[in-house]
């Protein structure tokens, strides 16, 4: 093999691919991208067994071949290279090793055999449709941070992604919950999706994706089926395993009738509930709401850090309600509300309340009421 | 007590005070910041019991008094608190707790007397002189990174600081070393400071002394003793302990005649530094320098990650020379050359070799050399 490719073509694909490679590997392969230079490409390939990341680049081929080679020293050493230097990669007689030269850098990098390197079998993934990049990025941001970290239930660590429908419409839509919260974002459903098994996506591939969305202006493709997911961004294809479960019938949280509407000015609540969130207890968060006429208290009481109020305008008119909530998940809903007003549904202190926003009619959220 | 004051005021204050609070203490009252209001001001002092820092601001004192109160969460709702707002802080009545307020924010925090709060005894501080911040920011740039992390060897986790004199002319040193390497960096000795005694400023008072330097433009005031330095640096007054033991020899250290003499571009000789050092393992960080006429070729070997090498023009005509550093060494130092070359003075592959810069002739590096 030997190849020549410019330095920020090697970079922008090595950044894509190894950032899906783990720090720690029991397998020694796991750490390597695969090389492929055929043609007028070379191809990386870096996958941790569950999430698999390809990405071609354009290069001079001299001589076509396949290798691997540590994936985080490559990009490594491609990111300390000077701007618009020609990197050349070759395998060259009876030495094992990665051969890189640019310049006047010299390195020689152990090498291993791609046959060994585990590339993820293809398979049919019957559902294929197009979206904005845009688009999915708003389902990732919108949902991503109620996906639950607790391993015990790892049906919820991912988003559920399926098609939906509300109102007649047909939708494409993103659900994740710890079961202290949920959030739900939908689009329009893509053509082609009608048909599309509903799937949990895992964390570590939502987080990949969102990355290599940044650098995607357009229309990505997905292909999905009961196992996989295929993303394809630009020259980036990243396929994932999906999580084998069942995501809970989330409908039945939501509470769609509830009748104690208060609105509130999302900045100036957002800060409000930082600011006595201070000393709230560093575990539970614990913050309380008392919406009466108009106006809604948030206050904190901590027996070891003190207590804190603060008074801000709502638009209320039903009968006062007092709720406790973590602030922390009361934050991180505000974060994503688009618009300037926040909409809070209440039932009574102990149901779960419902969270819209003003400025995007496709996004819930539902939280959990903490006692205070 | 109860004062007011504006917010950007309290900040900027609580700012420069708090960051000398350690996060976990043992004795409570160490965590919180001690408010005195009188006059026109309200003072706040904050220790570690080794070091002390010490801010007064501007306010509007409605009745004098003193309390302590938790110096981070203070900073914390002083940070969340609008741009503009002013900050009510008083005692009331019978009630033990500091009350904040500000806008429609209300905080009660736990208060402690301040007859409790460990203030650092006045003493005698006979020395004292002027100089600009910027001069002593800089005997800090040009040697902090030495200093050593060595708990048992105390007397080198330090700047060693004191008035000396090189060709006939008097200067304010500074030395820092690790026993690996030493950083020296000097500056006029300043009209006051003849006297003085040397000292050893631990590091972090230099820490915080560096961070306080940020924002002062002109000029600060030492006074310094035996046991104690303080440092007047615009509003703000720290005052440390010194480190009680005797700074080793340096001036025999450092190799003023050798004569292998070596000069390179800063700036090119420190990035193939960092791109070889790339494969160096993790721990030696062991990068061998070869040195023949007019070329120095950079060269790591590492029986896991691979060989680098890198040429680079330099200026010299002694015999060859290898020599291996640590690389990690090798970068801190040049990111302290100020001028285009560096200039190393080597002697053999086993003594240490002397680095100056071609910007700064009042700073010298010494580098113990590592078997390659």
């Amino acid at each position: 093999m030997k190849l020549t490719i410019e330095r920020a073509a090697l970079l922008k694909a090595l950044g894509h691919v190894q950032a899906v490679v783990e720090r720690r590997n029991t397998i020694p392969i796991l750490s390597n991208v695969l090389i492929n230079a055929n043609g007028q490409h070379m191809r990386l390939t870096a996958t941790d067994l569950d999430t698999e990341i390809v990405e071609e680049a354009p290069a001079h081929v001299e001589r076509a071949g396949i290798v691997t080679a540590p994936a985080h020293t490559l990009y490594e050493i491609a990111r300390k290279l000077p701007e618009g230097a020609d990197v050349t990669l070759q395998m060259a007689g009876d030495d094992p090793r990665l051969q890189l030269s640019a310049g006047r850098s010299r390195f020689n990098l152990p090498a291993l055999p791609a046959g060994d390197f585990p590339v993820m079998p293809t398979e049919d993934l019957a559902t294929s449709f197009t979206l904005p990049a845009a688009a999915f990025a708003r389902l990732i941001d919108k949902t991503r941070f109620a996906i639950s970290t607790e391993e015990t239930r790892y049906y919820l660590n991912g988003i559920h992604l399926h098609a939906a429908e509300r109102d007649g419409r047909k939708t494409l839509r993103a659900v994740a919950t710890d079961g202290h919260r949920l959030a739900l974002a939908e689009t329009d459903l893509p053509s082609g999706a009608e048909g599309m098994p509903a799937v949990i996506v895992p964390r570590k591939p939502i987080q990949e994706l969102r990355r290599l969305l940044e650098d995607v202006d357009d229309e990505i493709r997905v292909q999905v089926s009961e196992g996989k997911i295929r993303f394809e961004l630009g020259a980036a294809v990243l396929t994932s395993k999906l999580i084998d479960g069942t995501f809970p019938d989330y409908e039945r949280v939501i509470p769609r009738g509830n009748d104690k509407i208060m609105k509130v000015d999302r900045a100036p609540f957002a800060q409000a509930v930082d600011r006595v969130a201070t000393i709230s207890q560093e575990k539970s968060r614990s913050i309380k709401l008392t919406v009466s006429d108009s106006t809604l208290v948030l206050a904190v009481n901590n027996p070891e850090s003190g207590t804190a109020s603060e008074e801000l305008h709502a638009d209320y008119s039903s009968s006062e309600i007092v709720i406790g909530f973590n602030a922390r998940y009361l934050l991180d809903v505000a974060a994503q509300i688009a618009g300037d007003e926040a909409m809070f549904e209440f039932a009574d202190s102990g149901s779960p309340t419902r969270v819209t926003d003003s400025g995007d009619p496709d996004a819930e959220y539902v939280l959990m009421p903490l006692r205070v």
